[in-house]
């Protein structure tokens, strides 16, 4: 038996925790508050067998790698005045730590 | 040593909790919330000694195994009408998912 | 590859989040509320290698090490009537819980 811990995106969280649903897992949602720096993320614990640490994995991968994301983001135009033009910007969003713990015994009642 | 992960119905926390201090463990809540499926789901920790390891599992089953209860539900009746005529129903509460993982290094400052 | 879980009091929180970050250890920092005495912890969860628990530790006891401090409190006077006159009492203050797990398993996507 295996426990995984999952810190991830907010904006990531439900879309896993669905997904890990339909492929039979389940899971506890922690609420979290971000670090310092990484404000949004929420922590999912996940029990599982030691051969479906794969498949858990796959899921968390899907759906958290980190990737670009294109965003609309004003910019300072030159010249007298604050006039903004929004131009878009590549930013990456997602990202995922996992981690993965030996359980010595479990139980569910 | 180990480190107790035992997630419990809301409703069970609070004498969960009470019962494990009774009997000199000291223990963390962390706030949770349950996956989509799972509302009402609260996180404790537990770090013990090895040989006290049965001891907090007969606290953690005395107070949280799933066990039936009778709730009083309305139930729509034959006939014209929006006629609801409680009547009750037996539904399954309690229940625990109980993680024991090993602690390398333990400190209390 | 090592997790530290370590549950320490809220007024130490951020000042170890800071010095933690400083060091260059990433935390993640769970929402937490006490048992039923210890109202105010904060659980943070910390990954690192295994030869920068030591520096882990160092962090966490430099900032969160139980000390004493000096508060203010209202006295009652002897005598008729209600009168309280406020004095310095030493409380302890701080305090951490530090669990050192292995970790089988570590990705960071
Ligand atoms: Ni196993
Ligand atoms: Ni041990
Ligand atoms: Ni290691």
């Amino acid at each position: 038996m295996k426990l995984i811990i999952a810190i991830v995106q907010d904006e990531d969280a439900n879309k896993l925790i669905a997904t890990l649903m339909d492929a039979g897992f389940s899971v506890t949602k922690l609420a979290t508050t971000g670090g310092f720096l990484r404000s949004g993320n929420t922590t999912l614990l996940l029990g599982i067998d030691d051969d479906r640490v794969p498949a858990a994995m796959a899921c968390i991968e899907k759906v958290c790698k980190s990737r670009k994301q294109v965003v609309t983001s004003p910019m300072p135009m030159g010249g007298a005045g604050e006039v903004y033009m929004p131009y878009p910007v590549e930013v990456v969003v997602g990202g995922a730590t996992v981690f993965v713990l030996n359980v010595e015994e479990f139980r569910k009642l």
